[in-house]
């Protein structure tokens, strides 16, 4: 074998790399020992020189680094096979980089030799190709990378031990808003319950940080401090080395490589940028979010999800007074409170994304995540007893508890039983860019409201929005332009598009809910139990969280496209579920005309590649290339 | 005022019923006293002879009822104005069968003259119209028809008292398959909580009894054994009326009217036998209830629901069984148990239904409805311990304990994660439908696959079934026809019709799931809280569990049924969800070119009346007479 170039680095070996001194399967089964190249010139000098000739007219003529077959018999040379070969991300980029810089190759062409999905080997750590490990369990492969670290089951121990310098891995069932301080101290996340959208693996996403959700054959015993796999028996404090990208847990340290984007990176994304017609923004709720997507080369933020503006120990605390409030005075004098801190929340992210489109998402999830789990205050309530204010807050609880919180009271619904809800929300915003613009930014607000399914329903929430937002504008002698829109994110919005599209100036497909509730599958309880055995015994032909189910959610997507544009000529169109980092599913929003893919930070890259990749007509929707 | 005929019996009323003694608002307010029409006889001898030359010359121009005004001024008749006479139900089938009888009418006129929707007022006791009284609290009209009886708080409470000869109304935050005694024994049922679809709710219906479910306005104290109606406090054994119908409940006793259905009524509903195209089959999931529906009309079973088949005492405890079982040999052990079982379940329904199709649908919700409550045991785990089987039963709940059970591991994801359990299920139904034949019956079998998203799983689950439905065939020498089908009740199902049409030989538009996912609308959990909202709003422009709304659903089963179709000819298709039973949703169902509809027993000869008002082309889909 001999390649014109190194695959894992993609530098040029004018000479070769490797001899065989064999043929056929021991070659393959790597178990003859090879010579370097050169070494052939002094043993069979006139075939050396025919094949270094052969080489440069492969090279020359598939444009490429290529994998060559030879072999000598009686002092022929004999070319056995050629084909292009497989190489590393860091490889492709740079050749695809040099090839262009040489006249080899067009820009085009360098675009198309770089598969989207290898990016992501570049942008997080990865377990070194070479150790050899063996895993002890597995789980949902949820957020990318790879981290070492001992274990620690809370997030107090878990920001304890980082904090005195130990590189820690937080092991919980499940992760919730509580356990943000222990996340943001770990290297990764281990969770033994839920699925890819779960608190910790969207959490872990946004973070950039390694998470392995779901992985359902540890068991934890919180009290104890360990957990099982199997026979093995982990404790606090033991290292274990977690894999996001394959969801592999090991015990002990397993080598890391952390692959460092060079030059060539941003050369062929540069290049990536000429061809491609869809917009790249991404999901990011927070200013630090924004400005490392900003430098991944986000073109706005097409979610900035609102409900972190309600957590945090000292707002949780509001929001509950909000929730308990039995009058209007006081619901009001809560709101309040929360106006000024989101306020404050929404200047930071439009500084950062100053001159470019942020979609902000009123309010999504349902009053009950910010109230406390019933079961831990009813065990309370049978033992210890409860405080008033605990009695008050169980009843609530009760109250606001839902059978089926997915299909329940969220999202706008939330919204029009509570107007002051959203109401607050918009005056925050638009305060928020009054106070950039007086500051002589550039701030483009997009206001987005959720999970809709009329028309009427949407052009109720329109005009609170639009004369919440003059109202402001008005007190500040302040013009701001904004836009309101709308997810589409239920089946009905979609089929309804044309009543919807009538009333929004944007449709921003969530991808996410949609697929959910067009298959029936809500992610926390399927991902976990069904997934496998569906993909296995080929019931799906993939996970429709991962890349778009064309035949059933791609339907809707497209009714919705059409019927919304027929409504609206100029209606904006983008994606906002994470489909919009997945290669296969940019190539359809793509073809179905969306205008923009919206992702995490650290998948715009890949993002931006796969949308030039697309419009250059490579690979097919049904590729995952 | 007079009428041609009594407006309230439909007797024919040669004279008239009343004289005006004055003219225009005072008539209206009805503050002067009428007199008979006969007494015009001797007061204006004259003008009463012309008045009835005038009646018979309306009534034989408009052949009906007439409502008709008029006056007299100087001894000369006017008449005012005259109209088509509102009517009740009892009385619009009277008419109608009388004036066919007299060759006035044809039959298709008759059946247009009685409106589907009044058809309940006659199969279900109401509040007397002329009674007076201030309801206390308003709740959701869950099942048709009135009841009086005395406040018990739990099923056992409301047996023992139904026993000695009490009339009770069980009320309860919400009913669950352990309230069934109660249930049974109570002359009507009112919660607290829940929705159209809660357990109460489709129990009630199924059983013909009124029920008010959701009533959040109404405070139940359990421990004290009483609710409060704002300021008024309900004890156990004080007498409330409640309406099913309207969802009005009162304090102590509202008369209560019960229409028995006449001659007329078969009289009608046979005319429109013989206009409609629809099949109206019903859902039922008993012997009992098929042989009700087959009474009122039912030509087979749409849906008969298995999971009553996994309840009660003696069952639960094997399902439990088979859940916690941790090998195969335990798990079949209580399959075999379960099919014993529902193996008699069968024969009683197929022998109610003999010659007629029955649509027996597979295990649809998931395994935790099953196990006991997580919270219940959480708190006696706390307080009192545990047995070492109640623990086991723990570790089980919260191991199938979902997020979003609508969405979650339920319906064939159960079948093809267990598939022990549809096998059972079918070598159950299929050995019925052999005894069946063996004793000279003729069994017609449909099965049905719940909650199918995709063509290739749909095949898997169809594969199991005909290999076990052949192997009872095979064993017992006995041939059986039997169908196999599924449910849509996914959109995605819908939308990929044309792969799962070519598996399916029938598909069965499961529209109260299809209505719950297509709006992201969990029924226990918006109908509550924001239906009122939105209808009071119009921001949906009617109930959709009521109504199957066109622009959404509708959409959906259109599609379905024209890809279904077009991937096989004869795909035999009806619905199975509630709409089945109304007048503007069966009109839709009628137009989109199904086969038949399936509803509750005593919503047949209503869905009967309205398959013929939209063959006749009677009423627009939109319309909701």
């Amino acid at each position: 074998m001999a390649f014109t170039r190194n695959p894992a680095t993609g530098e040029r070996v004018p000479y070769g790399d490797f001899l065989t001194n064999a043929q056929g399967e021991d070659v393959v089964a790597g178990i003859r020992v090879t010579e370097p190249l050169d070494a052939m010139g002094s043993r069979f000098p006139e075939c050396h020189v025919q094949l270094l000739e052969n080489m440069k007219i492969l090279e020359n003529h598939y444009r490429d680094m290529c994998d060559i077959e030879f072999t000598i018999e009686q002092g022929k040379l004999y070319m056995l096979q050629t084909r292009v070969g497989k190489r590393t991300a860091a490889a492709a980029l740079r050749m695809a980089a040099e090839m262009v810089e040489e006249g080899l190759i067009e820009p085009k062409e360098a675009v198309l030799r770089v598969q989207p999905a290898q990016l992501d080997q570049l942008l997080h750590p990865q377990f070194d190709p070479k150790a050899s490990f063996e895993p002890i369990a597995k789980g949902l492969n949820a957020s990318p990378g790879a981290a070492v670290g001992a274990v620690y089951f809370t997030a107090d121990d878990a920001e304890e031990h980082a904090q005195a310098g130990e590189k820690v891995i937080l092991v919980r069932p499940e992760t919730s808003p509580d356990d943000l301080h222990g996340m943001i101290a770990a290297e990764g996340i281990l969770t033994s319950r839920g699925g890819l959208v779960s608190h910790a693996a969207v959490v872990a996403r946004g973070m950039g940080k390694p998470a392995i959700c779901g992985a359902e054959s540890i068991k934890i015993d919180l009290k104890a401090k360990q957990f099982k796999a199997g026979d093995v028996v982990v404790k606090e404090g033991d290292v274990i080395s977690i894999s996001g990208t394959t969801g592999q847990i090991a015990l002990g340290e397993v080598p890391v490589i952390t692959p460092e984007p060079t030059g060539h990176f941003a050369v062929v994304l540069g290049y990536a940028d000429q061809f491609r017609r869809l917009k790249v923004r991404t999901n990011a709720d927070t200013p630090e979010d924004s400005a490392r997507a900003r430098s991944f080369g986000a073109e706005g933020i097409g979610l900035c999800r609102t409900e972190h503006m309600f957590l945090g120990e000292d707002r949780v605390a509001i929001v509950r007074r909000m929730i308990l409030a039995d009058n209007e005075a006081d619901e009001q004098a809560a709101l309040d409170e929360l106006e000024v801190l989101q306020r404050a929340d929404f200047v930071g992210i439009l500084e950062a994304m100053d001159g470019l489109p942020v979609t902000v998402r009123l309010l999504d999830p349902p009053l009950h995540e910010f109230l406390p789990d019933t079961e831990e205050l009813a065990v309370k309530q049978a033992t210890e007893g409860l405080s008033s204010e605990e009695e008050e807050l169980l009843r609530a609880a009760r109250s606001w508890e839902e059978v089926n919180p997915m299909l329940g009271t969220r999202g706008c619904r939330l919204g029009v039983i509570k107007p002051g809800l959203y109401k607050m929300q918009v005056r925050a915003l638009m305060e928020a860019a009054v106070e950039r613009k007086r500051a002589g930014g550039d701030p483009r607000v997009e206001i987005m409201i959720p999970l809709v399914v009329t028309g009427p329903e949407l052009q109720l929430l329109t005009n609170w929005t639009r004369e919440t937002a003059q109202a402001v504008i008005d007190e500040s002698g302040v013009d701001v332009d904004y836009l309101v829109g709308t997810m589409i994110e239920t089946p009905r919005a979609a089929i309804d598009a044309a009543a919807i599209g009538a009333v929004a100036e944007f449709f921003s497909f969530g991808t996410n809910d949609l697929t959910q509730m067009t298959f029936g599958f809500s992610r926390d309880d399927v991902e976990g139990r069904i997934m496998t055995p569906y993909l296995t015994q080929k019931l799906i032909p993939a996970n429709p969280f991962e890349t778009l189910d064309q035949a059933g959610v791609g339907e809707l997507v497209r009714w919705a496209c059409e019927r919304g544009r027929g409504a609206r000529e100029n209606l904006k169109l983008g994606i906002c579920g994470e489909h919009g980092g997945d290669p296969a599913s940019v190539h359809f929003c793509h073809e179905v005309g969306l205008d923009y893919v919206s992702c995490s930070p650290f998948r715009v890259p890949l993002a931006r590649l796969a949308a030039a990749h697309a419009a250059l007509g490579a690979g097919g929707p049904g590729s995952t290339a």
